[in-house]
């Protein structure tokens, strides 16, 4: 099978990551922040040593603002509507993934005030369109790094600028580019970064997390046992407990500093000079396919590895199933979560297929796949539409 | 080492859970729920394969009425904080963990009116308290299965007849005894049962779940991609998705998948048959040992395998560094985030040392830590209390 869905989750896995799953169950499978005991100890340390590589990826001074969570989602519900009070008022994107639309609008029925900068269609922003949105009552600028969708990226420090200038808290969807894309905590002023640990870290599922900058206190979303000052009846506001309670995913952490690890032993830059070159073939090769048209930024340096296209004539979901059922290519077909950008595309109706890669994917992959894609474009729409094998939108 | 924290989490986990989670990711290691394609089917097959094996151990009628949480905790917050409205009034126990009583104690903040019955000194409740406690504006009953601390069982079938008697929302912390405790959904009237994965289910951490009644509306905890209906604005309406935003963690409900059919393999009544056993032996050899105060109820069949307990003038803290470093146990020592047990029990300030078993622990290490306590009760308590290693309470 060719996988193409690093997007929604990175595959394969580096075999460090679940050697050092199996490890941590084996060796180190107690309760870490618990109990005294030696085995809770080594789980702590695991926990710590994951946070510490994160800290050093993000170049984040102090390693206990970062929190875990489950996944980025929850990373980002706890930053939105943690922060955001009843009159505050934020600036976010038409490119967002409803991990950031759906909190939002949740808020906006507790009278919370959002503007939705309009993008491109090739997805980019313009800072002076963020700029024009800021209010008074302007609390934050929410927006990804990157869209899920053409894998477009943001210019982050540009608007850490401008929400510093403007003193307004800037919260970072990092969920496609965490891992090898730049990103500097303190250079781009960000002040809330949400990041899976699944994806571009190569950790398991059920991993993510949240920086919270210094100084800044948001309302928890959970509330319970820390481990720590049990004493208290609220939650305590020491960090990262305050935002972390019930027992942590340490298997999946222990599995997430493998990740790290793997990506610091083989070179962030050489695994994102890799993936850009599989994007920028796949994106010269589909370029002669007929009818396949390609979303997102023409420029390589402006995407991360995310390609959304469309055939002529030929409905979206049934791409999908055909690439996957008949070629045995793992991709994605269909709103991907994220209908604003579809808007912002002008493919809301139609839909598109998503091919995402990663490290492990090579070049006679991309080579097949067009292969493959030319093949398909070369069936009529009518007869292709009608054939037996339906397909339908993993929306 | 001996490893007497399996109420923290269980350890060891049995061989085929990180065998399920290693195949799971190197075999399924897609996003269920997201893209159509086949790896990611398989992904979805295997939570499928969780939630209905949950549902089967439970006696829920639709599996798809159990969303997967990363934790017991952030099962118990969905519950209460989805559930609750400002106006109405919760009965709860005086023997709750943190992660009951921390929320509720938010919510008291926010129009929420809490009443905590008062427990026995051994954590037992009568039905009588329950009852009067309750309002005209009174919601729900939120309590423990087992007391975290004593192991108490609390009697749920019968509470749970009063709440449907009295037309409130039952709600259910088993996080001490999902697994081998017999709790049916529909005979004991729960309306809302949170459970931990790691802990009796033999799961990975990581995984934790809540049952929620057919027909019952919570407020989502947190909003975001669930791959499906992606574009409607706010969170769908349909279930298991409605709570389930962002990637499951499914590489550690492969895993859960595993232990729950361990259970069923090795048998519930086996197993818990065997956990009572080291329960009642540790019961029976303590009381020989000079000072040793065990707390919770004296009847084997009321207890869960948890068992706390105090040396007369002896520091807590000091108790458990000593059979963790010296004797090699590793144990709890503190208040076990549940601050009001120990203050129902008259344990706050002085805390306890707690052992708690699983089907992984023999009769020899239960005879070696009677061995040891009475070691330790003879050092007389000043010279005890005073020597180089220093204990601090895991709280």
């Amino acid at each position: 099978m060719i996988y193409f869905d690093s997007a929604a989750t990175t595959w394969p896995k580096p075999a460090v990551v679940w050697q050092a799953m199996e490890s941590c169950i084996r060796n180190a499978g107690a309760n870490p922040g618990r109990s005294g005991h030696q085995m809770a100890l080594m789980a702590g340390r695991l926990v710590d040593e994951a946070r510490e590589l994160l800290a050093t990826l993000f170049n984040i001074t102090n390693p206990d603002r970062i929190v875990f969570t489950v996944n980025a989602t929850e990373a980002l519900n706890l930053a939105i509507k943690g922060l955001l009070k009843p009159g505050d008022h934020v600036v976010t994107s038409s490119m967002e993934h409803n991990s950031v639309t759906r909190p939002l609008y949740v808020l906006q029925g507790k009278g919370i005030e959002v503007s939705k900068v309009s993008c491109a269609r090739d997805g980019t922003i313009k800072i002076e369109d963020i700029e024009k949105a800021i209010r008074p009552n302007t609390k934050a600028i929410v927006i990804t790094h990157a869209s899920n969708v053409t894998g477009t990226l943001m210019p982050i420090a540009e608007i850490g600028q401008l929400a510093r200038k403007k003193g307004l808290r800037f919260v970072v969807d990092a969920a496609q580019t965490a891992g090898v894309f730049n990103i500097n905590v303190p250079f781009m002023k960000i002040d809330l970064l949400a990041f899976p640990g699944h994806k571009g870290l190569y950790g398991p599922t059920g991993t993510g997390g949240l920086y919270i900058a210094e100084g800044l206190e948001l309302t928890p979303l959970k509330e319970g046992g820390t481990g720590s000052m049990s004493d208290v009846p609220g939650q305590p506001d020491i960090m990262p407990e305050r935002y972390e309670s019930g027992t942590l995913n340490a298997v999946g952490i222990a599995g997430l500093a493998a990740g790290l690890k793997f990506i610091r032993s083989e070179g962030a830059e050489k695994i994102r000079q890799h993936e850009m070159e599989l994007t920028q073939r796949f994106l010269k090769g589909a370029e002669k396919i007929k009818g396949l048209s390609i979303y997102g930024p023409e420029q390589i340096y402006a995407r991360a590895p995310v390609v959304s296209f469309s055939l002529a004539g030929k409905a979206t979901g049934k791409v999908g199933t055909v690439l996957d059922k008949q070629y045995n290519i793992a991709c994605r077909a269909g709103l991907h979560c994220a209908p604003d950008a579809h808007r912002t595309l002008g493919t809301f109706d139609q839909k598109l297929v998503r091919f995402s890669f990663s490290y492990f994917n090579k070049t006679e992959e991309v080579d097949y796949a067009l292969r493959s894609l030319n093949e398909i474009s070369a069936v009529p729409p009518e007869k292709f539409n009608k054939s037996e094998k339906n397909g339908s939108c993993g929306c």
